[in-house]
């Protein structure tokens, strides 16, 4: 059994899906297990991981504005030193996930069909993010 | 140390939880570690993995009912290629789980007394679902 | 490669969320890991998991205001038992987590600056709540 570790950063565009499939899938195929554990962990709390939906480019309009709904800038917020969208933003990091685990099948992530794995970034302006892989196995 | 990993089907009736805790646990018993780690990946985007009470049975109607008002079926996505109920769903996997981590103590899943694990369909239609399990310890 | 496992309770004076950061990054740092998985597991459906900004405290009376927005208690709910605020109490708990995953980075939770461990109790009570730790790695 052997385990790797490593850390990815990801630049965003403001709030929206950012797809990081291939950059982790590849990462994992070069690891060479046949078997195994990834997880992924997001670092920051205004932003987070999803895995949804890689086809259809309309579902990432309607995530983005369902999110914009349930989690809604507002005056009503006592945190908001750095502005209307912050608070918003760990809410939705709270709705969706910090951490992912998937395991291995033949040698590469057991994401489904229709599966792509995307970093979401909740704040308006584009940020830099990092993403910590985690692969053990053999 | 070493690890263990299956594909299991869920035969789902439409919207609504299905209870699974049996066979994972089953599973995990069947492997004959006394420590190590459970994860469950569910390979969809319209179906999502959820532990809950496994007690009260009106439990399951009110997070049905629940999560039909949070995420309800509306003209208004623009991804609806698939009928109404599809981006409700996939909606509704966001805000629930794709994977589960769960410790083992003991030989067994580490769920308290009142925890149940289960697959949640989002969609209104059966479907075949399936979920990745994976143990890894000694 | 090696693991680890423990149990830690944690006393809940009501709903809202307890800071376990020191707790499990302590424990952890004792394992002497250099590269490895920590996973959290709470054992409750009425309790969860959560990372968040361990910073602004005013960000913990939003999330508590937030939560009983969206999962109010109501007189709707068909399983009331044990009290109004028992079904909020699953339905807060479905939105945010029940496991977390954490890598190691230099033999600690790979954690960003901004990010605390907390979980998140949901009943109005004081609870008695079970949360199992879980490091693999060497």
């Amino acid at each position: 059994m052997r385990q790797a570790t490593r850390r990815i950063a990801i630049e965003t565009r403001g709030q929206g899906l950012v797809e990081i499939t291939r950059d982790v899938v590849g990462w994992v195929m070069a690891q060479g297990m046949e078997a195994g554990l990834l997880t992924l962990f997001c670092r920051h709390t205004s932003a987070s991981l999803v895995i949804q939906e890689n086809a259809a480019p309309e579902v990432r309009g309607d995530i983005e504005r369902y999110f914009a709904r349930i989690a809604p800038e507002s005056a009503d917020y006592a945190h908001d030193d750095e502005g209307p969208d912050d608070m918003p933003a760990h809410l939705r990091a709270m709705l969706t996930d910090v951490s992912l685990s998937i395991p291995l099948l033949g040698g590469r992530p057991a994401l489904g069909t229709w599966q792509g794995i995307y970093l979401f970034e909740h704040r308006r302006r584009p940020h830099r993010r990092e993403v910590v892989l985690h692969v053990i196995g053999e």
